[in-house]
């Protein structure tokens, strides 16, 4: 595909992605927008022009505070808008080229949280990571609890809390128990630490007592972002038992804030880990349903340079979405539209692939060197935090930009 | 207070409670609804009449599919409404008397879920609960966690799946691990259990990073349900371990459709359980701060009389609710209008106290006995689930209806 549109090498947003996100500028409220190289392609302005006359749609659903109303529409439309704009974007006749006022420079809008967000659910699919904390948690020779390899294990989170790159957040205070005590303390958390995911939202609801199959799941998907999951390590040891984790994530999880339809990530399908034993035939599929993304985070100190800590890859998961969407539903559980699902912690296998400071630093015992020679064994306090993903194969490019938050200090 | 409207004796819809509910007909969409005596007073008629006019705020607010707005316009507002429909109710000269078609017999109008549930939070605050699940399914000599006494422990469940009552729902098909194996199979629940929970409904939002005090977090509370935390315990048996229950829960739960307001409950105060040891300092709490609620289980096979099976009280929960929503906002999470949170199973000292079957029938060693002579370990197909609720003092009753489901055999 060659597009008239200028696009910087190298660009996330190349017009192999057109990715849907919500954007406001100081002159005009919260609207659908999609990515392209540098700038915000304001759709509601191509809707004006026509070039969506084809499909029948409400201009409402582009002219809304979250992507819900447009998801809603389902993929049969959505799909034909992503198309409509890549082909206007190639067409050397089309009438955006006159319409200059549609595009805005990505530095003047503001990105908001693309979705509302019904139930969010974190799954718990690498091996590596649920190995890597049960080494360190429990037992070196018995590191996978036995359920492990039989459910993509997963637990409810908070979707209140859940914020758009560029928002900041306060290092959250609980109760601790300190080493050789019996009572707890409450004071700031002093272990905050990050999980390098990737969220998925449904795009297609399901009604309560229905199932949905692995080979359908990925028609319930409409697509992915950066996820970091911020957790503060030594509430949630003291406070998980037995009923999992609560306060130590519910102060904040970041997101990026284009999301990346599965389309646009249809030419990255890759097979994923053997799974062994066999999954129970609800959890079987076939075909190709991982996704090489490669991915990676960054420290950034007050007023430091960036250091990237991690270079690790989605398609490491040993449970994919779909097997994740196929047990979630197994129980007829239901599903709606902008309900947000995240992988859980994706680590390699390698050292400097692991998705979280608790496992790169190994609970403290290795501390991690940042560019300008201080030491992290957890976040501190004015350290930002940056996750990047994307893919790319035979010149084709398709990212999804950054998530960045800093840790401000205790309140 | 002396009405002219007729209430039955014993009703729990007395003039002393008024709750508010979404009701519709099978000519009105839906609306916000007062319930009195066996009637639903149509709100949005009693506005046309201008018997709010003393106060400022929108009819859409009672034209509407969820209390959400309504509860938005903070207790400033919403009070007020409640005290004037009293006040009308108790007037000889109000205009109401002449209006009847504002009030709809019950049996004549359908209830819906009172409020759109942004996160749903259940806790585990009965002390008799997890001390009776602690002996049975870890030590006996030492059942409460290391945790218990120092944190109201709670953590996220699934708003989705949040039903109102009336609706039935499916026995959950999921992997459980049969004794002496270790490989898990796929199958229908053989263990559904309910729970006697009572929920509470939040009428503030709070900010990410702002925290609630125990003084003033009751300003946070809109009003209180009935709640059947639906579980199946084989499924969770098996799940559970390390990040809590999921699909042993989300399948469903069911609640009243009338909310019941804290104002109303406050003749019903009583004070708590002594916490020993200490509870941290942002846990302390003054007052009376637990209330005398009445709560009691039925199940009615099919085609059988009810059999109560279960008569507990609201007020031996040890954990009270401005001490769960001190907790949950203690690290900064924001609380949203129309957040559920859940008490967990509310059990007491006696055997017949207990809120679960797990509990009233010993996982299953001790079977209930039903009136029609059958016996109960788990429920069964086709058995409805009642449960009911009142506060009653000096000839006042403050009662919340009932929640029921019946659980239909696997889809």
């Amino acid at each position: 595909m060659k597009t008239w549109f200028h696009i910087p090498e190298n660009s996330d947003f190349s017009i192999y992605n057109i990715p849907f996100g919500i954007f406001s500028t100081p002159s005009q409220s919260k609207k659908v927008g999609v990515a392209i190289g540098d700038y915000v392609l304001d759709i509601s302005k191509a809707y004006d022009l026509g070039i969506f006359k084809s499909i029948d749609f409400p201009k409402s659903a582009l002219e809304a505070d979250y992507l819900n109303d447009f998801i809603s529409l389902g993929k049969e439309i959505t799909t034909k808008v992503r198309t409509i704009i890549q082909q206007e974007l190639c067409n050397e006749n089309s009438v955006l080229k006159t319409k200059k006022e549609a595009f805005i420079h990505q530095s003047e809008v503001e990105m908001h949280l693309p979705v509302l967000i019904g139930d969010y659910t974190d799954f718990y699919s690498s091996i590596e990571h649920a190995t890597n904390v049960g080494k360190m948690f429990r037992d070196p020779e018995n590191a996978l609890l036995p359920n492990w390899k039989h459910i993509p294990v997963g637990y409810h989170g908070r979707s209140s809390s859940i914020i758009v790159s560029g928002k900041n957040i306060h290092r959250p205070k609980g109760q601790v128990l300190k080493p050789n005590t019996s009572q707890p303390v409450f004071e700031p958390s002093s272990r905050v630490d990050f999980e390098l995911e990737m969220g998925y939202i449904i795009g297609k609801k399901t009604e309560l007592g229905e199932s949905v199959t692995t080979e359908n799941a990925e028609d319930y998907i409409f697509g992915k972002v950066l996820f970091n999951d911020w957790s503060a390590r030594d509430i949630q040891k003291w406070e998980y038992v037995p009923l999992g984790p609560f306060l130590a994530k519910n102060f904040a999880s970041s997101i990026s804030p284009w999301v990346v339809t599965l389309e646009a990530l249809e030419p990255f399908r890759v097979g994923g880990p053997t799974q062994e034993p066999n999954v129970l035939p609800y959890l079987a599929y076939d075909g190709l349903k991982n996704f090489d993304i490669k991915l990676e985070v960054s420290i950034a100190p007050k007023n430091g340079d960036e250091t990237v800590i991690c270079k690790s890859n989605f398609k490491y998961m040993y449970w994919n979405m779909a097997q994740q969407i196929a047990h979630h539903t197994s129980n007829g559980c239901n599903l709606r539209v902008g309900d947000m699902m995240a992988s859980g912690t994706i680590s390699g296998k390698s050292e400097d692939s692991y998705g979280s400071m608790l496992e790169l630093a190994w609970a403290g015992s290795k501390p991690l060197k940042l560019k300008n020679g201080e030491e992290r064994k957890f976040i501190e306090d004015y350290d930002t935090v940056i996750m990047r993903g994307y893919c790319e194969k035979g010149g084709i490019r398709v990212g999804f930009g950054e998530v960045r938050s800093q840790l401000l200090p205790s309140k």
